[in-house]
């Protein structure tokens, strides 16, 4: 036995969801269904309206129903300055994190030969054609620090070398309000390494 | 700084779901934009269609978008058996235990007076029409193991005595595949009290 075919198939589809299997669908439809309809159609309709309106920024390529998103809009960010990242749950923790005035550019990925994802599945086209237009001194990397982030900034970086740019990348090193005991040996021995000199500020 | 609008109205769409918090849906509106736009819009129809047009069995009150559900429909089912549960997910569960044939009954909750919920509100008006009409001859309360669940058992039984109905209420004991050693003791002594004459099937 199982639900009716309309709930069988709200259930299914919810396993679109990640981190979403079947008991945990069963328990999100029948809660809609049984307390929160009004909820749900919302948040239907708030899918559907996202999905059909939600695109890409012209210039940074985050997500955004507009050409440009709120950052490529803002004319007090510093326009010298380009932080290239992942994807845009990057770009939000940055912008969270507060600090950084300066410009973003999406990659939506990294590079990965083996699955087909070359330079310009990543946008490195558009990001060279942005370099050609604007005034950037300095290209901070904030890819992941994972193999496949560190060799798509490696790679980034080797194709800009000539250039009049500074380039950067993010500081490794331990986290903070963690404790030395947990942290790993690679990231451990990055921190000796990036060591810096004591302020007494 | 947050995303557009539009995401931002997705993002607190997706919190009306049991257990899902600001980061998972922050993950889940991402990977549905970024990953998987068809999938979002099957869940975006499949939701609004489910809310729509699934309503309550009029026999059992089980959730189904037809007038009767499937088990309500099915000749084959055993009419003089009636199951007491509180919510759909109960039946299915005991449903695809399989082993029970015959009909059943969704409170939709338990009595709480402190909430206001009494018996008219889990049906048990509706409940008493049918047993008026129907040949049941057992009603198996097959409400949860809680202390409202408990309460509404006693006062559904209290309610029916006098009546020409054997009135029983599932077994306790110890969970099949478990230890003792991490049975709590209530559940123990209730497998004590309940023991049963050794079958040597």
């Amino acid at each position: 036995m199982s639900f009716s075919p309309l709930v069988d198939q709200l259930l299914e589809s919810l396993r679109v969801l990640p981190g979403v299997g079947p008991k945990t669908a069963q328990r999100m439809a029948l809660h809609l269904l049984e307390r929160e309809r009004e909820g749900g159609r919302r948040l239907s309709a708030a899918l559907s309206q996202a999905i059909e309106q939600v695109g890409y920024c012209q210039r940074c390529r985050t997500l955004t129903e507009e050409t440009l998103c709120s950052v490529c809009q803002d004319p007090r960010r510093d326009e010298t300055s380009l932080c290239v990242v992942e994807s845009p749950a990057d770009m939000l923790a940055i912008e969270q994190a507060g600090g950084y005035r300066g410009q973003y550019f999406v990659l939506h990925g990294h590079l990965s030969p083996l699955d087909g994802i070359g330079p310009d599945d990543i946008g490195l086209d558009q990001l060279e054609a942005r370099l050609a237009e604007e005034p950037v001194g300095e290209i901070i990397l904030a890819t992941n620090p994972t193999v496949e982030g560190e060799a798509t900034a490696h790679y980034i970086a080797e194709h800009l070398v000539g250039r009049e740019i500074k380039i950067s990348r993010l500081a490794y090193g331990v986290p903070m309000g963690g404790e030395l005991e947990y942290v790993d040996g690679g990231t451990l021995s990055r921190a000796f390494q990036g060591r810096q000199p004591f302020s007494r500020d």
